[in-house]
C-alpha cells in the first residue's frame, strides 16, 4: 500500500506507539496532543503482567494480553536500539504474595486459574520466597510468575517522542484532520466520538529509598490489594486505587490503604520518602477490554485499554497499522472492535 | 528611644512579626529572606494551643505559652484591621480525644496536669462530644479545651508581608547589615550564629472535602498521635510527624500513620482529597524552649521556637522590640535567653 497521511489524536503510549509503527511503515504521521504523555501513561506503573491481570470471565482478554506480553521483549529491544534509551525493561518476574490466611485463600483460587491458562506459576516455600526477596515481610507466602515483567512507561514515552512528530494542539473535532484519523485519546475518546469509555481513576505513589525489592511484588496485605514495582534508580511504585470518579484527586483513604499494604508487605518501605502522589484516569469499558478497529472509512480507534495500555501498546500499534495498510485485524483483536455490543454496537 | 535601623534576618512568621512591631514603633526595618514565609511557617498548622502543648517538666515554657495565647485575639484583630485580611483566627476551641482505653489512660494523665495548670478542661460525655462534633468516630471520648484556638499561618504571613519591606536576599554573614541585627532564621540560625538549634522535621497533610469538623481535634487513635485543624474553606490539616532528620521528604510510614489516625478519628476524611503533603523543619532546642535575647551589642536573636512559632510570634515580637528600645526582657522570657546553659551558655 502506498504511503499516505495519518493523524493520530492522543499522544499517550497508545497513540505514540501507533504513530511510530505507522512511521516505520513509511506513512506520513502526525500526533496531536496538547500535553503528550501526561495522561494515564504518566501515572501507569508499567507492569507487563498478563498472568497477574487475568481475571475470571475475561478469557478472550487474557489471551490477547498474553500475546501482547510476548511482543514486548523484541519491541523494547527495537525501541531501545532506535533511540539509545534505557526503557527500564526488567524481566526478574513477579512475586504474587499474601499475608493472612484469607489473602492466601483468595490467591490460591487465582493461581489455580492462572495455571489453567497455561501460566508458569512457580510455588515457593517461605525460605524460597525470602531467598529471592529478602525485604519481604517474613509472614508473606506466595509464588513467582517469571513471565510477568515490567517497563517504565515514562521512559517509553520519552523514547517514542523522539521518533514521531507531535503537534501540541488539543483536537476538538475529528473532522478537518489529514488522511486517516486514529483516535487514541483515552478517556477523551468518549466526547470526541461518543464511545462508551469512562474514566476509572487511580492513584499511584512513588517512594524513594535505599532498600528496594528486586521483583515486582503484587498481592494482598490483610485484604488490601497492592502492587510494588521497583525501578533500578531506587524508586518503588505503589499502586493503585481503582475509583469510579474523575476529579483528579487522590483520596486520603486510598493513599492510606496503599501505604498500609505496601509497608505491610515490605516493612522497610516505611522509611522511604514519599516522593510523588499521582492520579490518572484509565479509559475503562463495560467489559474491561480495549476498543480497537474501524469507526468509518477514514477513522480508526484504539482506546479503552483500561489497566492494560502499556502492556498492549506494541500489539495495538501493529493491529491499527495493519488496518491502515488494508489488512484485516489480527484474530485475537476480533472480540474487541467498536462493533461489539458492549462497545456501543455496530455503526 | 530614637528610631534607628533594624535588619531582621529571616522572613518567617517570627521575623515578620518582629519587623512589623519594630515598624509600628517607628524604626526603619528591613527583612532579609530569599523566600519569605516558605519555611516552617508555610507548613505549620497554626494551633494556638498552650494547654494542648503543655508537657510534664516544661512548666516555665507552658507559662510563657499561656501568656502568648492571651495576646493572640488582640493581635489578630490589629493585624486584620491593618491589612483587611481574614487571618483564619477561630475560637471554637479544641477537642482532645482518644479511641482506645490506652489512649484515654494517656489523655487522663494529661488532663489532670492541664487542670493543675489552671486550664479549663471541660469533660464531655459521649453524647456531648457527638453533639459538638458529629463527624467524630462514635467510639471517641474526650474533653473540650475552649481556650486552645487556631489561626492560619499562611494568611498571617501574607498579611505581615504587606506591612514590612522584604529584601529577597540570602544572608550569608551577620556582619555588614545595617543597625541592630535580629537573627530570626529558624534552623539557619545554627550556621549563622553557632546556636544550638537543630532541625526537627515534620510532615503535614492538607485534605479537602465536604465534611469538615468544627473544632480543632487532637489526641490519639490507637496510640497514634494526630491533630486535625479545620479551615473555613474546606481544608483540614493533619499533623504532624516529628522526625530527627532534615532531608525534606515525608516518609511513607509517617504519612501512613497520620492518615490512619485522622481517618480513625473522623472516618469521613477517608473520602477527602489529599491535596498537599508538605514538610518543614522546626527549629528545635535542647529544652524545647525558644532562644530569645541579646547575643551582642547590636545583635539580638529570636529562634528555636520548635512547635510554638505561630503561637509565640506576637509576644516574641514585643520582647525583641522592647530590647531594641532599651527596655528589659519581659519576665516570662527570662528562662529562654541564649545565656541559659541549654542554649549554649553565656557569651
Amino acid at each position: 500500500m502506498a504511503p499516505h497521511p495519518v493523524s493520530v489524536v492522543g499522544g499517550g503510549i497508545i497513540g505514540l506507539s501507533i504513530a511510530w509503527e505507522c512511521a516505520r511503515r513509511g506513512h506520513d504521521v502526525t500526533v496531536y496532543d496538547p500535553d503528550p504523555g501526561r495522561g494515564a501513561s504518566h501515572v501507569a506503573a508499567g507492569m507487563l503482567a498478563p498472568v497477574g491481570e487475568s481475571y475470571f470471565g475475561e478469557r478472550e482478554l487474557t489471551e490477547l494480553l498474553l500475546e501482547c506480553a510476548r511482543r514486548w521483549p523484541a519491541y523494547a529491544a527495537e525501541l531501545a536500539a532506535a533511540t539509545g534509551h534505557d526503557l527500564g525493561h526488567r524481566t526478574e518476574g513477579t512475586l504474587q504474595v499474601g499475608l493472612t490466611a484469607d489473602d492466601l485463600a483468595e490467591l490460591r483460587r487465582l493461581w489455580t486459574y492462572q495455571r489453567e491458562l497455561g501460566a508458569d506459576v512457580l510455588a515457593l516455600d517461605g525460605d524460597g520466597l525470602r531467598e529471592r526477596e529478602p525485604l519481604l515481610n517474613p509472614r508473606a507466602r506466595g509464588v513467582l510468575v517469571a513471565s510477568d515483567h515490567q517497563v517504565d512507561p515514562r521512559r517509553v514515552v520519552a523514547a517514542l517522542r523522539e521518533l514521531v512528530p507531535v503537534r501540541r494542539e488539543a483536537v476538538r473535532s475529528l473532522s478537518g484532520l489529514d488522511g486517516t484519523v486514529v483516535l487514541a485519546a483515552g478517556c477523551a475518546s468518549a466526547t470526541l466520538a461518543g464511545l462508551p469509555v469512562r474514566p476509572v481513576q487511580g492513584a499511584v505513589l512513588r517512594l524513594r529509598g535505599q532498600a528496594v525489592p528486586r521483583h515486582v511484588i503484587r498481592g494482598y496485605a490483610d485484604g488490601r490489594p497492592v502492587y510494588l514495582v521497583p525501578r533500578r534508580d531506587g524508586e518503588v511504585l505503589v499502586g493503585a486505587t481503582v475509583e469510579e470518579r474523575a476529579d483528579g484527586h487522590a483520596t486520603a483513604g486510598g493513599v492510606r490503604d496503599l501505604l498500609r499494604a505496601a509497608t505491610d508487605l515490605v516493612p522497610e518501605l516505611a522509611e522511604h520518602a514519599l516522593a510523588e502522589v499521582s492520579v490518572g484516569q484509565r479509559p475503562g469499558t463495560a467489559d474491561n477490554g480495549p476498543i480497537v478497529g474501524r469507526l468509518g472509512p477514514d477513522l480508526l480507534v484504539a482506546t479503552g485499554h483500561y489497566r492494560h495500555g502499556v502492556l498492549a501498546a506494541p500489539y495495538t500499534a501493529q493491529a491499527v497499522a495493519d488496518l491502515i495498510d488494508g489488512r484485516p485485524l489480527p484474530l485475537l483483536w476480533e472480540p474487541f472492535t467498536p462493533q461489539r455490543p458492549t462497545a456501543g454496537g455496530a455503526r
